[in-house]
């Protein structure tokens, strides 16, 4: 069920039976040459759309921007503050339990907006108000992600690239794979860009000339179709687990 | 162009030569029981997208959920409170800066917006950070809007209806039209919900059961697509006179 | 009853039998080269005190400065940062309610005080703290104003000099009145200074090179006192008309 | 010069002239059975105003409220939080540096403003904004105050009580003034309401019954006259003082 | 007892049976040719944990960085803002008393952290979170001080050198002690650096070119004991004092 | 060199010759039965103290108290809410540069700590203040730790516990290893209290009674050497590599 489009009597009886909402969080940023600047946005509005019409869920509208300060050196990159970003994630969720939800599942695609989004469900759980978890959705299928691409990467790499091939082909320069490639940096590990254990870079552009990390060369549309059927059923499972405990159960526990 | 849809090396051509963006701002909130949820978000975006698409300035994603308490005792409402959209937007209105946008158009859908918007016009304005101003659409054709519907109602009336059954005509339930004109109140002029001169009502609730003011059975795709059209007009009118002034002439005038 | 001249064992009674009280807020900023920059807060006072001498409910001391960066421009005018007076506004008038005030009258001379204002109402009625209203003095006898003066004028307007001709005559530069209207704006419409539906000005200064809008060279003391004398009746009545209220019905309403 | 009294343009001189002005500030809060609420504001006010008419120096409106919330066990007692109201301060004084200002004394009455005032000077002095003092009347004149009274008293005294009969003697109780003195606290001293060198109250209700520290019975208007005079000289003196100093002089110091 | 020494479970009798906590905080400042700039937050340490030690309740870890921007011009002086400083202490007191303490002593020995700490004890007061008081060492033996040394002073003077050269005899530089009084100024009284009764400074350096107020040449290790013998006595009693309190009566008192 | 023992003029050189500080950063929280609640600053300051002196770079007194709510069920867990945190460390660092700092690293022991503090090098980095990194000691010698224990435990574990045994040995309740290891959760791994890729738990006792992550019963002194040495050389190097890049290589890079 997706909120944007009912009329307020018709989520009367959803409030009344569930109190359990997707909340869709992308970027609008830079993903390389080859991928449009909303991939994530586009990403987590497509998954948590189509869990939200499977289960029967409720999912609101997307939040398009979020913390994306360290892709700004590339044009067009959109950002607001961490606190901000907070602040306005916060107030959106806690606004939301006015109407009996008391769950929430922030649909994420974007490796930024974790730290924020788990900090924002601290809050709520801290003062009881809500229980508010983040869902990144590639690390919810991190097999299948080793298993179809060589070097998966974490930005603009094939991961992305796939998934958007799935769900909005024409957004993808596919004849620009190899120079993206090319010209970003392939291989990233735990130990890139650290200097004896601290991580000494702070932006995107100290580690890769166009932005992408990973070698996206192998991303098909199929491959795609795959992910985004495996993290969907993933968010599906969630949804029907979370949906599914005792609220007492998710409050934080009393002192020993 | 749409700034969501391009990859970053597509839009340097753009932030060389222009220094203009449109940012659609909604709201999602009950529209009585005939109109979704999205109405203000999907009138915005689709402005906003529409005159970037004529003009070929630049239209950004949009922000969905706006300043709108006052309808949260309506199911489904969401909101953020009122300082934290302020800093929400002026966060990512500046930052829209670091790639030389100079000046931005905030596309409005949503009357509990126009005050924070312009409030944060102003920030930017004051320390010379840009020129952003909002514009709203339904102000910007008075004249059609009156002629065309007996009672424009300023919250899910005709207006409003008209619009999206021009942008999105299967969201309208047409079948309950009567019903929520008959339901809501249709009568909302300067006077009403006042008390010698003092304005005595905090919620949509205290004048409108159903949450409409207007009367909305007049409302017709075609005149729709007329206020659709008239409004576009207007705001690529705006796109291009904005554009068109020298930036100095766009800053705060000096002390006397 | 003015709360400053009062010792504290005489404001007992008070405190037991009303829950109302009046707080007049100002600005101090630039009217034009005839009027004092006192101007609205010489207004506020001047009516809060006389409703409250007329109908025994409480007002407090005044709040002299306010939102008034946009006549910045002209010599003397002080201004506070909106988020700044929000916060001022709405700590004094929740620590009234200490004291057993649960209904509030912010009695207001300034435009740009307005939307202010109303946003401390409603953090305050949203949590049930108290019913808080903004009341805008020429708001309450628009039919009155229209009558006496061809072109009222939002800023430094025949009403503002009636009105300080009859409070305080000696400040009003009566031999400069109609330099004030040649060198300032005598028509302001709904369509001034804007674009294309958009508001495109931010200060004063941008429409008006002595900071006067309207015709103010039909003012009178006759006239400023016939105002005075309704305007205050409207705010005896509303004070009346609040304090009659049942708490109850002034609470936010509960959800559908 | 009073600010408030005067047009924009009549202030042009004094701008392009001096570079200083006077801000009272006082409270509005209970000063025992025998004084108005309004003392603090009164005192700072009349102080303020007078030095300004004698120097030529400007004065600007007062500011009514401020910290007092330990007072608030008092009927009537009117306060702001002291982050409001340091923020309030600061915003206030720092936009008058708009206008040429670059020297503010905050003519101050009431004890618990004297610590958030000072750190607001702080604040202005340490970005070079402005240097902004501090300057509590009774501090300028503690010798003619020992001299005239036998237990002066730190709130509600006779230096506050001979200062409002000298100012507005009608809102002095003179009946009351002995069992103002009996049914408060009248010695008080460095180590009252302190534990083993601990400050171990909070509120004014803490240690006086009635409000009250100190013994008033001994004040009279001409007292009050007295010390209005020494301490309008003090502030007269001080004022010249500080326009007198070159503006380098009053800037941080560099460093080592 | 001093927390940090000890492991969780062995906590659990104290929460058990006791409320109070000791919370040293100090600052990291200047102290004069002579002293380290650990001085206070050592001696705030010394004194918490030998009192802790001596009476049984808890001590926590020290604060090392408080409010010292005012001695910022010599070299390796550390701060924090007053705000920060402020929310900083009201967090980590306020959650203390999660685990069952209701009072708290700031064991303090920075004259620049004495208002902010009482500052932060009113905001738990009020809303009755806890009863916590600021304690600065030297104001609890002000008879011992005088008694001791001829110049006090209140910076880098001869009663925080002794002190340092009881606790940390190898951080004092003695051989410095002559120059270090010549070197600043030695006779600081209520008068000093005042024009007509306003505070006219902001940093130590407009009064003293080496950081030193006082003359230090009078301090011995055997004073240092006898102060901190005497110190920490009156924090054992006050202590034993705050403990015994009940707690009704150390929240607020009613209106009257 | 360590700033909290040094007289300021004996900083002097220090700064003329270099422009790094390490700042040594906690917590105070329950590690376990066997661990003191100190262990995260007794590490840091350890670590931090011990690569100053070898490095002639200059340490700072430790902040001892951080981000630590998701321990706060076991006693004594002392914390300060994340914004507070970032504010703190943010102030302290920004005006470490006034006396000519650079660059900070911040010696960090608690995992906490390691997102707000790398938001914290964010702020200073974006507007070119400082370049600040966040060092995690076992970061550094990841192999090492493997190597030595056969399941180190994210907190609480044998790491942690042979780094005290090191550091503070009688600190250490050594005949509770064993109960410690069996009260608490052996097994923490990638997928430990996930659900389909969400992370779902909020507090520490979520996953652990006794708040043991790891099986600490095969830490040892010797292995705390080991460990202390190869981190302290890591930070050594750190140092080194720091103050060696040229600061215009550390500023943020230019927009493509």
């Amino acid at each position: 069920m997706y909120l944007g489009d009912e009329a307020w009597p018709d989520l009367e009886t959803y409030f009344e039976e569930e109190s359990l909402a997707l909340v869709p969080v992308g970027s609008t940023e830079q993903h390389g040459p080859h991928l449009p600047e909303g991939t994530d946005h586009l990403i987590a509005e497509a998954l948590a759309r189509e869990a939200a019409n499977r289960t029967g869920y409720l999912c609101t509208p997307t939040v398009n921007v979020g913390v994306s300060a360290h892709h700004r050196q590339f044009h067009g990159t959109m950002w607001v503050s961490p606190p901000v970003f907070r602040d306005y994630m916060e107030s959106l969720a806690r606004n939301l339990t006015y109407h009996g939800i008391d769950r929430v599942i922030f649909v994420n695609a974007h490796g930024g907006n974790v730290e924020p989004l788990r900090e924002v469900g601290k809050r709520l759980h801290e003062d009881e108000t809500a229980y508010t978890i983040e869902w990144m959705w590639d690390e919810s299928i991190p097999e299948l992600v080793r298993e179809h691409f060589s070097v998966p990467g974490p930005h603009g790499g094939p991961k992305e690239t796939a998934m958007i091939m799935h769900i909005a082909n024409e957004l993808v320069h596919e004849d620009r794979l190899t120079d993206a490639r090319d010209g970003g940096l392939v291989e990233w590990g735990a130990g890139s860009a650290r200097q004896f254990g601290a991580r000494t870079f702070f932006d995107a552009i100290d580690n890769t000339e166009n932005g992408v990390l990973g070698d996206q060369t192998d991303a098909t549309p199929e491959k795609g179709e795959e992910l985004f059927e495996a993290a969907t059923e993933q968010l599906c499972n969630l949804s029907e687990w979370l949906a599914g405990q005792e609220y007492e159960s998710l409050l934080p526990k009393e002192h020993v």
